[in-house]
């Protein structure tokens, strides 16, 4: 089992734009292009910790369908499967 | 239905400049020649955590017709629809 | 109309350096080269919100003369005219 | 023995992508073919400071198994022994 | 009359290193080789805004002689005359 | 006698690692490669001042052996004696 | 007379690594071959301004000997005497 650190949320990204694994190249971030993904959220953390000591709970819940920033995060391997593992603050959007 | 998270929101954009999309190369952020679009609000998040815990909500509401910086954002497509996910703090000013 | 969101402000610029739109390459912030332009203070956002949720109301109001950063800012074309949208931070003094 | 300050975790690291090894250009950092390692934790500091001073103790405990940024850190030798020193917010995940 | 917004100063420099004049290329911030200039306090801003919503006054006052970063501010001209904005922060001592 | 300032540490370095003073090219900060070398602590100062005020003294005490990062720091050399400065946040653990 | 403002500092530099002056290249700072100079505090600044609106007096005082950053500050030139004004976050001891 994976739990989540400070603000983490572990996804289980749904489809993935093909086209673009072909492309090795540098991406300008931020430029319309980049199209979100969809996933499934599998795990969340506690949140972020802020100046004043308290954890802000990230706002989403397992189970939801979220949209997330495509370039955020990183590939994480358990038991021959794989997951993204992202910052909350780099989720869009839930869509229901 | 999507629900953005955090201080994102979501834009039905109306118009774009058209010549703009000729363009391949590097534009450079804060030239006088980048010109804001126009969009209409669709949804709207519950707005940026502040250090001492309290959200801010955005200043926007659904309907409302939005100027907002033209290379913010990530465009997103849904239903075969495509809308344009910024934050708050890219939205320039309302219009009526 | 249009209604500024946070701490933007529009201007309808008087007069600008007719010999600096030749130059259409890199320019070194901060060098004293760059002088400010003047401008008419047409709107004037709520202010920036601080860490305490509390919004600064920019010093300016509308009517105004005032000097700003000549880098600054996006033009706006609204019933064909043009206006600058800046931030308050951009601008320098009011001149009366 | 080692006693590590403010936010520094000390990692023993069970595995390492031996393929990565061989590259010895720039990475890109944030790309998805970054995997992150797996470790167990030895020696957990109290945590950083905030503002406000109070500590924020790490999340993870000695003998966790994590998962940790790949290219964080700093190699430590210590009696013949390899260890990877990282600050908390390198963690991603504990894995159990 | 110029009134200085937020934590500008308006200053009239009395004499400048005319030695760097001709000097159009880069030049590496915080070298020794920078002098900086003398001038006359002209104006004052009522100061920077602190995260409680208070503000700093400026320490300097019309009148007094300063020591500024010569690379710093914007150049303005008013009734035929050069004046000089800088930020208090960019004000380095009093001189008397 | 050397009386660090805010949150400087003064260190005699143990060990250096020789086979890197050949080295005269640039270092990518954060590689595995570096490895932080040992020093004992001769004198702490007082601690950095957090914003409201109070000051966060250093964790280590004169005469302990702490790991520290070995780009830091500059170096100091006082009565024909060498030692190296740096600030704490710089150190990375105390080995006992 | 020369008053700093916020944290300056005024220096009166007791020596200078001659070598290093003709080099006129680029150096890496943070580099351990930065030795930082010694010198006598001549005056001191009321200290900078915190979040909460009061000032952090500087640690030290007139007639103190100093090692600071050596590639800190600006020179002034004041009846013909060339002092150094730094911030008191370059300055790294106090010697006696």
């Amino acid at each position: 089992m994976i739990k989540p650190l400070d603000n983490h949320v572990v996804l289980k990204v749904e489809k993935q734009n093909q086209e673009e694994k072909q492309v090795g190249g540098i991406y300008l971030a931020g430029a319309k292009e980049e199209k979100p993904n969809t996933a499934e959220v599998l795990a969340v953390g506690p949140g972020r910790v802020l100046e004043n000591g308290n954890r802000v709970a990230p706002e989403v819940e397992v189970g939801q369908k979220v949209l997330f920033d495509k370039y955020a995060g990183s590939e994480v391997e358990l038991d021959n499967q794989k997951y993204l593992v992202v910052r909350d603050t780099d989720l869009i959007a839930v869509i229901d």
